[in-house]
């Protein structure tokens, strides 16, 4: 195994965002070797979240540029750093923004999955610095969210790495499982616990909410209503599980609520999932869910920072609200599990895929995301052109 | 079995309540026979909740009176109507205010306990109804919260009466099943799922707050904070499983929540009972819970009907908030399982027992529950002398 003793700095292409909301600048960067516990990674494919957008707009974040953005990818490890036992050099690995050191109580509890040891901080996990320099002047560029993947390669610390072994899943899909795909099937999956023949409301019908409607349909629920403004979610929604839809444009005087209670006699959804990320979704997804047991997953961060509110008698009826950090998922349990189950077409995996592109294209995909009909857009480290069908 | 066919109108003592914050007049009233599915009960004893004296106070509620409050007591049934097999003359019976009919899905899910074939109306649950009316005039008066327990008899629907079979469990204890103890201890039990050698943290030491901790206790909790402005409450907390103590006014610039992260080593505790019906105290039980898995449950109604307000934020870290409706009880199921634990003293009712008077002095009991020193005051049909040292 090749450690850090003698692997060197690698020098390579990587897009640097240098101040919040400019276009990324294609620079040469200087990656230095890994450190214990950490490993080196050659970036096969990377996509585009809008977390990363949202750090990119952020001014007034934590102080973090220049940055290399990027938590969406898949890789293989180039080399590893002094005391990792868990991967070698040439597995293909999924870098994951959230750790799983597999010793702290949070790890060991089966009801966490928010690693105590090593809980997100600006910079590499254990020591706050960056691997990454400018190679002309050598100042040093920021780590972000402990991937930074948009660079040809990166240094992760091994807690969070995910090594996917078996049967070899096409990259394009491992990299969706890096990120928001894990997530949002996992909101379903782990953190509702959909049961079999459960009704299910979905609001918002981008990447996030199509992911939930695909978790669900995983898990047995048989009505699956999805509400959105734009008609032209409805078709890719028919295809991912979504049964039933409801624009709240066409209900004329009704809420939303209202319409769902209508549509299940009365009663509402066993489950709601509020995927937009406004507090007054959240609001409706709640009242929209059923008297008794009805639980509403909040998968979306309301943008203005506003609290979810409640009105405080209608949860004392046996309603619950609950938050979906990475849907419940412990990255090195669930990601080979899903993994699998992307293997064998359970869970499907290419319709989020809408477009793609090479490297040097990857300004474009912050444009494209913003449209309607991009769900995921993927690139390719050494060019897209010859990936297209695959 | 005496069916209503052969049962007649009954008259007896009540407290009627003409107006709201008036108080009770002890009236001479008619109890009518039990129809279908009801049966006639002569209470033995009643306490008074918190929840009389709110409906009591309430000027702008739903047109109620004149009514006969009370739905916390025990009694034998008297006679039956048609249809019930469940209970027979002579059977100790402890009324609920929340119905089980058995057949209806939420009756039959494990999830819920709430009854949506008979869901609370006002009057008789199958007709809206009474059974009882002024001796003197004929005039109708209001059934209160399905039970009217401040009366010598009542009638109340089979759903919402649980039969206590095998040995016997002393009167009082078995009153005080019939609503807050009930309500209380299942919030920890049934709703919350304490895990052994967990952590929990109780705002509010009243009934509720002490109850939450006794069935904290009984599930297992090593450490349990309780939070109280009122020294007092301490003492008495001790006996009933609270291991520490916080007093709001004790803490100098710290809040409750940061106090508690420091008592649990920076974690926050794994179970938070908002027990007082603050909407602020709510957000601070929240804060107070652990990242990864705390859950906070909502036991008290907030007067102002204010909102509970969470940070989106905060909510997507693994924590979850969740109502407490009857603490997850489903009466006829649990309630016995309840009673046989006081039986074999694994769950203390004796302690909550702080005041004893008979029938005519029930509106010294109003006053009373407004003291600190009173949890609950049992009132005997038959005078409460006799009593005091059952």
């Amino acid at each position: 195994m090749e450690h850090n003793s003698i692997a060197r700095p690698i020098r390579c292409k990587a897009a640097v965002c240098k101040a919040a909301g400019e276009p990324l600048e294609m620079e040469e960067v200087e990656v230095a070797p890994p450190r214990a516990h950490e490993v080196r990674v050659k970036i096969v494919c990377t996509s585009l979240c809008h977390t990363d957008i949202t750090f990119w707009r952020m001014k007034d974040g934590p102080s973090m540029f220049p940055c290399i953005l990027g938590h969406e990818a898949v890789g293989v490890v180039e080399s590893v750093g002094e005391q990792v036992q868990e991967v070698a050099v040439g597995d293909t690995v999924v870098p994951v923004f959230l750790a799983q050191c597999g010793e702290c109580a949070d790890c060991l509890s089966p009801r966490s999955n928010l690693c105590s040891a090593l809980p997100y901080r600006p910079g590499m996990p254990r020591d706050g610095t960056t691997r990454f320099s400018l190679a002309a002047s050598g100042e040093p560029v920021h780590n972000f969210l402990s991937v930074s993947s948009f660079a040809e390669y990166t240094v992760v610390d091994v807690a969070h790495v995910v090594r996917l072994g078996g049967d070899a899943l096409p990259p394009e899909q491992a990299c969706l499982l890096g990120c928001g795909r894990v997530h949002w099937v996992g909101a379903a999956w782990k953190v509702a616990a959909v049961e079999p023949d459960s009704t299910v409301a979905v609001f918002g019908l981008g990447a996030v909410g199509l992911a939930v409607a695909q978790g669900s349909k995983m898990r047995g629920a048989t009505r699956i209503i999805g509400v959105d403004v734009n008609p032209d979610k409805f078709e890719i929604g028919k295809k991912l599980g979504v049964t039933e839809f409801v624009n709240p444009n066409d209900i004329g005087e009704q809420t939303v609520s209202e319409v769902i209670k209508e549509m299940t006699g009365g009663a509402g959804a066993d489950y709601c999932f509020e995927c937009i990320g406004s507090v007054s979704v959240m609001a409706e997804a709640f009242k929209s869910s059923r008297i008794g047991w009805g639980k509403t997953v909040v998968l979306g961060v309301d943008g203005s920072a506003a609290p979810i509110s409640i009105p405080s008698f209608d949860i004392m009826r046996g309603r619950s609200v609950v938050g979906s950090y990475f849907g419940g998922i412990k990255p090195k349990d669930d990601i080979p599990v899903l993994a699998n189950k992307c293997l064998h077409k359970e869970l499907e995996l290419d319709e989020f895929i809408t477009h793609r592109m090479g490297f040097d294209d990857i300004n474009r995909a912050f444009d494209l995301l913003a449209q309607v009909q991009c769900l995921r857009c993927i690139i390719w480290m050494d060019g897209a052109e010859q990936k297209a069908g695959a």
